[in-house]
């Protein structure tokens, strides 16, 4: 909940590359679940009876707008489901209208895709495709150098270390975005579909690409970079989380209460094996908004956000920040990632941050990758 | 059980394509753990006080000699562990010792690496490129058209239908090995190692291949053929078969009494997805010997077969067979596969058959890949 000292809004820069700020710190928003169809037009689920007159996808605007001005972050990230497609007349325009925000701030935004969002007038290609289109936005259709890889909206991104400092050329956080996909198209597996081998060896090799320029001059480093990794459907690994070991709470109903594909396609021994992820960030389970630590990889979900998003009335919608916050050199410079920290944000009166807490910090260490 | 017509020894053709025979029958002889070291040497564990005097390597290679004869496979898979080269004085020797069997009964053989294979004298790519090399093997190094792929020895063979049938330049039957790696090289996860997402991807990318060739002319066929798996380590999914499910034992006693890696790659979801593959073989548990049912896929041990593995006194050394089955046609040829049967052998006096059981069939589906 630290206020930065950030200009608001931004100067734009469509083009920039990532960095961390010259208070040594980068900060992201994560939204989850927008579930965005036609605007004004379309109401809320599951709110109080005394929020629901006049409630509609602009309660979900203006949250997203409050969130930005309360947080002025470096980076916007939506985890899919950005729209409710089947309840939207014009898939282009829900999206148009679900990122303005964004968009009107300046700040750059990424997005990746869930398992609604092609349900509309769009196929999955046309709305990863109309939404790397947009103003601002950093997202990438997939990675030019794969010839072929599963989904749509598998990229990473690099951000440099402060502007002047040693660490300037040099990537000291990598963000990773996937495609989790959205059902399964094999007769003999029901439910989620899941992280494909295509994606994870696109990743492995990413990874050990930026592992290789990290521990290269120039001023190399011991381990990898930290790294993050957003996308929509939760992991399985997610499942083997309670009360003891989160922060957050899982209130999904059904089964153990994770939303993830009926199988295991091993991204998370994927993530183990690269060592460079500390956090994986989705959606999906409007009512899990936990953080938990396996084997030294926080899994973490956001909580739902949009109001024509499934929820729980009195519940309120949230949003997750992570802030990345650089060690103080002995010359009084910025160095690499010291620690990474997270909280939410409530859409109540006040905003209400909670569940503040350290993800991951240099000293104890966790996976060096 | 059935006995062949084939010819004894057949006419050595080291450079054969693998096929059906006039019966429409093609065998495969799989043999589990020989954990090979110095001959006669070389002790026995885990055998009753009366079989261990001058109990060695050497009833190994008895036991392989009486198993072709009674067999008459016609191919024999080596899963693993085919040395213990930790207690090999020379890993080429061992390995020249284990396989000089295969060798002599001029039977095309492969093999695929374990734990234990790089333990001695050569390292583990130093194994499988003395293997390679090799009278009569078909095992290959690597499949020549990926780049880059972790492990040592990943590859295919195609079984093609019978000679002078609509069958005979189609794949029937699909065979696929891979390297299970040996131990973690990841320091936070502990145990074995895992089939990586390069491996899956060929794995994929070569199933699709197979499957467009066997649905395309000539005589083209609605669904993939069956393909089999063949590797070391059992996959975390056999963990979920129970005495209720398994034909066969599973005696191990740590733990769950499945040593699989203690993580999840994702291959058992890569196979679901392929659809092709209608089982796999594993070694490494030698006191596990059975077959299970998971989602269509049947998880089968062959048990263990080597004096120098560990065992368990008065349990015989055993050894699994499976053969699969063309189907008559109307105009009294042969067509593509009918079923796939199982029956393991003990090295008893009279090579007991046990467990005899259909893993496949066409007619009840199962995954139609």
């Amino acid at each position: 909940m630290k206020a930065t000292k950030q200009a608001y809004p931004p100067t734009p820069q469509p083009n920039q590359n990532l960095r961390f700020d010259q208070n040594g710190e980068f900060k992201i928003l994560q939204v989850a679940d927008m579930h965005y169809a036609n605007g004004k037009t379309t109401h809320c689920l599951n709110v109080l009876p005394s929020q629901n007159f006049s409630c509609s996808d602009l309660n979900t605007t203006i949250f997203l707008n409050r969130m930005i001005k309360a947080e002025k972050p470096n980076l916007i990230v939506f985890t899919g489901d950005n729209i409710f497609a089947f309840d939207s007349s014009d898939s282009a325009k829900s999206l148009d209208a679900a990122f303005a925000p964004a968009i009107a701030s300046n700040i750059p935004w990424v997005a990746v895709l869930g398992n609604h969002d092609q349900e509309g007038t769009l196929s999955r290609s046309g709305v990863m495709n109309h939404i790397v289109g947009m103003k601002n936005t950093l997202s990438k259709f997939n990675p030019p150098e794969v010839h072929s890889i599963d989904g749509f909206g598998n990229y990473n991104l690099e951000v440099g270390g402060v502007e002047g400092t040693d660490f300037e050329n040099k990537s000291v956080l990598n963000l990773y975005f996937l495609d989790s996909g959205d059902y399964s198209q094999v007769s003999t597996i029901l439910g989620y579909d899941w992280i494909k081998p295509s994606q994870q060896l696109w990743f492995q090799r990413t990874s050990a690409e930026l592992r290789k320029a990290y521990i290269s001059k120039p001023v190399p480093q011991k381990h990898a970079a930290p790294g993050l990794a957003y996308f929509h459907i939760p992991l399985p690994e997610y499942a083997s989380l309670d009360s003891s070991n989160m922060t957050g709470v899982k209130l999904e109903p059904a089964g153990n209460g994770i939303s993830s594909p009926s199988v295991n396609s091993g991204f998370f021994t994927t993530l183990l094996a690269a060592g460079d992820v500390k956090a994986v960030f989705t959606g999906h389970d409007h009512l899990n908004d936990f953080c938990g630590n396996l084997m030294n990889i926080q899994l973490c979900y956001a909580g739902g956000f949009g109001y024509h998003a499934y929820g729980k009335a009195g519940w309120s919608r949230r949003a997750r920040v992570v802030v990345a916050s650089l060690e103080k050199t002995e010359k009084g410079s910025w160095g690499d990632v010291k620690s990474i920290k997270t909280w939410k944000r409530l859409d109540d009166q006040h905003l209400t941050g909670i569940d503040g807490e350290v993800l991951w910090s240099k000293s104890t260490g966790g996976n060096q990758g």
